[in-house]
């Protein structure tokens, strides 16, 4: 009989990475029986999610998905409450239409919480009783995980890093704020900074220019740097995490900005305990990786799983 | 034989709160066998308190102390690790130093978490399982109570709004940052910005001039509901709490700074899920509550007192 699978979804402002594994729970990370990065879909998500689906289960049998969303989610319902960089998703029951075009049960998690998950319990965080996750990409994501368990607030949108403000009067925010941590060092916000000083490119050639020493992008990343660790130290007054893991595209290797960050907030702490801040190691896949555990989670217990046992 | 009883003492900048009650546990509030204020003892507080805590028993058997201090305490080993407010006590090991001149155990806790502790309990929070106190006076201190207990972080710091950056080129504050909330409407502040404006006497004649209509009054503490306000967001935004009660001199009855704060949290907020803001109710008694529930506990899990049993 064709073994069953379970697929997870990192969608993402420009792409959707995914990750395909076996229905079957272990203690390690879910290796990958595909994995992959396709163009997210922009005008129908409902169609578009349906069809990556069934273009990487390509005829297995596939028994749970998880969707990673980067915004606020009612992950009871399934529903997306608002998505500031997919707008096409705001308000949207996605779980229930997806499942209902897939006919399997399907979940809806935040991306960043789907990320901190995996990174807490098989990244940076392994082995760590209190760990603050931070996504540094299109938006800021973060999560708060004690236990293995995320801490999410009597309403569930606590470890909102990105929307704490740090330049009070500073940038319109896609939220309704002014000045929030999104606004000077989320990618667009890096590259339109970037692009200004004269430099060319986008926020990934801000940091290989940082590297070579440009003085243009020492600048621009030196604020942003700044900003992320104004922020950090606004979450040890409230928040005092064990660990801070930073991962997503602006954190990938070498680490300047985790590592200009992490100096800038030694550099300016006051009575805070400023824990160990280290680059996520699971990489661009940590939600992937998240949305799969979570989706074999979602099989485990679902009625069909439970009736076949 | 002479019925055993327990002092909760609340230290402030200037006074110290006492509260006597008997040993035996109870499920409500602890009722006071004698309560009041005496000054806050300045050169040598060892003593002080030692004197006034003879005082206040007069005579009765004592089995148990604990002291609520304004700073960040280590309370495994009841020693006062930074008080801001009170220099004489930094690095004092309080809680063996006073224990060795009264022989009985105690305890020392943050002013801020006994007055949460006791609110969250039996106050504005009761019936709450998600409750985030704050205690408006010399200095602001803040905890979060989930289900009874004080969510305090990895180190047991967290929960420090008053040193929430509000003003980033704003004021030097006691912790060695720039603008803090504390800077802003710490009751320090607050005079002196009252005194700037040309009025006269303290917060609590800024607030009745405020009350009665008073421009200067109006725009100075329009300035401190603004800049709670901008704290009390990013609260919601990283912690996302159910209920904030906010407490302390400042937040005495009519509350004005609490309903301006609240409007203006109103206005400003977004993507925030804003919880009920309501005053405490157990008023300036609050600390010396959480104190001396906690020299209760502190009591029953003592060798003399488990030898007892």
């Amino acid at each position: 009989m064709n073994a069953a699978v379970v697929l997870g979804l990192d969608v993402g402002g420009s792409s959707v990475k995914y990750r395909l594994a076996s229905a079957g729970s272990s203690d390690g990370i879910p290796a990958a029986i595909a994995q992959g990065t396709v163009q997210t879909p922009k005008k129908d998500p409902v169609a578009g999610l349906a069809a990556i689906a069934r273009d990487v289960a390509a005829g297995r049998r596939l028994v749970a998905v998880v969707v990673g969303i980067p915004g606020l989610v009612d992950e009871d319902r399934g529903t997306v409450l608002r998505s500031a960089n997919l707008p096409a998703l705001d308000g949207l029951a996605l779980g229930p239409a997806l499942s209902a075009a897939l006919d399997v049960p399907v979940g809806v998690i935040n991306d960043g919480r789907a990320a901190a998950v995996a990174e807490a319990r098989w990244g940076a965080g392994a082995g760590e009783r209190d760990v603050f996750t931070l996504a540094l990409g299109t938006g800021i994501a973060g999560s708060h995980i004690v236990d293995g368990r995320v801490v999410d607030g009597a309403h569930g949108i606590a470890g909102e890093l990105g929307h704490v403000v740090v330049e009070p009067s500073g940038a319109s925010c896609a939220c309704g704020q002014r000045g929030c941590l999104e606004t000077v060092v989320g990618a667009p916000a890096l590259r339109r900074a970037w692009n200004r000083a004269g430099g060319e490119g986008s926020p990934k050639d801000l940091l290989a220019a940082y590297e070579a020493g440009d003085e243009r992008a020492v600048r621009v990343v030196d604020r942003g740097a700044g900003a992320l660790a104004d922020a950090i130290l606004t979450l040890l007054a409230l928040v005092d995490p064990g660990v801070i893991v930073i991962g997503g595209g602006l954190a990938s290797a070498p680490h300047r900005l985790v590592v200009r960050a992490r100096a800038l907030v030694d550099e300016r702490a006051t009575f805070h305990r400023v824990p160990p801040i280290v680059p996520a190691t699971l990489g661009k896949w940590a939600g992937a990786v998240g949305a799969v555990a979570e989706a074999r989670a979602l099989h485990d217990r679902s009625p069909v799983a439970l009736a076949a046992n």
